[in-house]
């Protein structure tokens, strides 16, 4: 069998061929990792400034203080309103005048900056995320027109009745840890944030040892390294020491299979319910799941397949095909370091909504009682190399491959190496992730109108 | 300068270079059309589907009767649901164990049903695509429970109060006239709806001389071309005649300028409210736009990239970044072969909500006074030509740019030829343009907790 391209912490240059590219790493003393795969053919690029610090990596409240929470996000916001040489309007027009899909991202375990351009405008993309990554001012005035937007984020998100009940499912499944947080924060930590809290977490954690820099498409590894080296010193009042001697982090990856902690469960009521005007009850069901580098992953994946991962799956077949209950009808799966999330997702009518739970519940349930079927296998296996090659097309794809790799277990699975761990994996292994999985606590969460509802 | 390529209907067969491909273009005696565009190095392919009839050629109820509202995107729902040699379980497992991305779409002037596949997969996305669209059998039990799943669907779009915004402002805007209606019809006509209804509607609209098939990506287009005529003649119950002589029809296109009935607007309330609990108002405040093929198409768009295309844009940077008042806020156009609609959006808290309303208003009269900078012409200028170039890199976008130019006008525009229409706008007509939207009679409409807003 294939194995994955490994990426050690203190190897200073690695060159690999990927299923249609090359992919190439290069280790910077200071800690500074750069990742790069080129597709031949490309006429346009992926870059991402990926930083290792995510919601989870803040500070509860303690007491009556709120803590930090909601701080990695809102310095995500601050990172696009200025630097010393550009201003926030000139970083929108930087981007804009290009054309460039420009975007960024708070998670759990990163923050990722990216941009996605035309071949001849990567320069400029790379000059203006490496200066607003480094040398952010967080201007006061600007801290406090962005709390502003920040809330109105905030309000958008409490609004979307799916996204709530998204958020409520984390906090059931995790409990108190800190994954079980929303990445946003809240109304309260957020008009309590202060300017110097965000500063600090943004001078503690955002280094070299922690950046890591992928990118994908039209691109040159050797000249990359150079501009990114280049633009990291170009501000004479650059917060970073890039020639210093330091080892690049990463999060710790257990080993191992997941032992969930499940004591949040035990004494939780069988319905977490928020109540909410609606016409559809946004209902969530599961437990926690696995970890990234769960060895069970690619039996997990198949069996998710199976279960809600298409038009074909079980839980779209009986929820929506053959009983009309509900529109929307998946299942997926979340993977963090050190814990998963595995979750049933339904909208529905709140007369319906209990009907659904059940079927829900007894879809897992079947699958751990009597597996798969061979054709089943055959078609998820299809499913996840059609997708995949599908997806692996975009650049953005690729680059992002390469950050969660780096960030991650640093095993860099390509297509082929991924599919033969799918295609390796057995009957008896799905069915025992489906059993382990059914035999877990089940948290279910209800957003909506569940008045009517017999939940 | 450049000419567009011209599609006329009574033209067996077209072969043109595009930038960065071939497309070539066939109509078949029967009506049928299949445009192809071939991109050098691509490993898949998209594929439409696309029938000439939306949800504006449905009937409106009249006194009682609930009228066939809804029927096309009902139909749309049922083509999943079986024909004589698949049913729903085949056709959807037969899409899932490839991968594809497969999905269907109903708009105002077309319905759409399209996948995007691996090479060696496109012969199967024809052959279930063709056997969908033309031999359904809209079987009665699969009627029933597919009506459950549609209200679904509307009741998924009732709690989505930008999607609940989006269809008030089309009432608003066009009044009485088919374009004005919601695409999926409401409760009401779904649970009213009949089967025998939605058959006839099958039977009387879906038909060779309406249907356009594209393709781009890997694409053969005379092996395609067989394909297609062989997969239309496979099914012994095909309800389709292939071989008659018949033209190909295309909806009529208005010549000159769009001349807003604007009757609608004339006595109606300034601020049209829908109140439902929230956290955010979402509003909309705009007046009719310029149709499909208005000649000033190309300066709307210049002025629309300036007014509220990016983050760079007057109503981001005013309403957002100055003020902090939303987290999103844009203006956007939609065209259809005889009216348009335009646009400005943002979500924001009630209190601002009158603020923010104005500060739309004020900045389409900013323009309509003064016009745009040169720096901004040539930021637009950019970032239409970067984001074309980036968009057109996906089949799925050259696909779907065939379907509209042959469902359309009949004028197929590359990238270079529009962008030299773009590029040739003056800034008189720039802020002509904004002069005629800002004198048309506005439309606003805001959805939310108005009880606490001043509107």
């Amino acid at each position: 069998m294939r194995e994955p391209i490994l990426l050690p912490l203190d190897r200073a240059e690695i060159t690999a061929e990927l299923g249609g590219g090359t992919m190439r790493r290069t280790v910077h003393p200071s800690g500074l990792r750069v990742l790069t795969e080129r597709m031949p053919g490309a006429r346009s690029a992926s870059i991402g400034f990926w930083v290792g610090v995510g919601s989870r990596d803040e500070q509860a409240e303690r007491g009556d203080a709120p803590g930090s929470l909601g701080s990695t996000h809102f310095l995500e916001h601050l990172l696009f309103k200025g630097t010393p040489s550009r201003d926030a309007y000139s970083i929108a027009t930087a981007f804009d005048r290009i054309g460039a899909e420009h975007n960024a991202l708070t998670a759990k375990e990163y923050t990722c900056y990216y941009a996605k351009v035309r071949d001849e405008d990567l320069d400029i993309a790379v000059e203006v995320l490496a200066d607003m990554v480094t040398n952010s001012v967080l201007d006061e005035g600007e801290f406090e027109t962005e709390r502003g937007v920040i809330l109105e984020e905030l309000a958008m998100a409490a609004d979307d009745l799916a996204d709530v009940a998204n958020e409520r499912f984390f906090e059931a499944v995790f409990g108190d840890r800190a994954l079980g947080r929303p990445i946003g924060g809240s109304p309260e930590t957020i008009r309590a944030a202060r300017r110097d809290d965000v500063d600090r977490h943004y001078r503690d954690r955002y280094d070299p040892s922690t950046l890591v820099i992928t990118a994908a498409g039209a691109v040159d590894h050797d000249r990359l390294v150079e501009q990114i080296l280049e633009a990291l010193r170009l501000s004479p009042e650059a917060r970073w020491r890039m020639e210093r001697d330091a080892r690049p982090v990463r999060r710790a990856q257990p080993d191992g299979t997941t032992a969930p902690t499940a004591a949040h469960a035990a004494d939780a009521p069988a319905v977490h319910i928020t109540e909410r005007p609606s016409e559809q009850i946004n209902l969530l069901i599961g437990t926690e799941g696995f970890r990234s580098n769960d060895p069970r992953r690619f039996a997990f994946g198949i069996m998710n397949s199976v279960l809600g991962g298409g038009m074909s799956s079980r839980l779209f077949q009986e929820i929506r095909e053959k009983r009309g209950l509900a529109y929307t009808a998946y299942s997926f799966g979340a993977s963090y370091s050190d814990a998963g999330l595995f979750g049933m997702y339904a909208g529905t009518a709140p007369e319906k909504a209990a009907e659904v739970l059940e079927l829900s519940r007894l879809e897992l349930q079947r699958i751990a009682d009597g597996g798969i079927t061979e054709e089943e296998r055959e078609r998820a296996l299809g499913q996840i190399s059609g997708s995949s090659a599908l997806a692996l097309e975009d650049s953005d794809t690729r680059m992002g491959r390469l950050a969660r790799a780096e960030l991650g277990s640093g095993e860099l699975f390509d297509l082929d190496t991924s599919l033969e761990r799918f295609a390796a994996v057995t009957a008896g292994e799905i069915r025992a992730v489906a059993t382990e999985l059914a035999e877990r606590p089940t948290t279910a969460v209800a957003v909506g109108d569940t008045s009517r509802a017999r939940l």
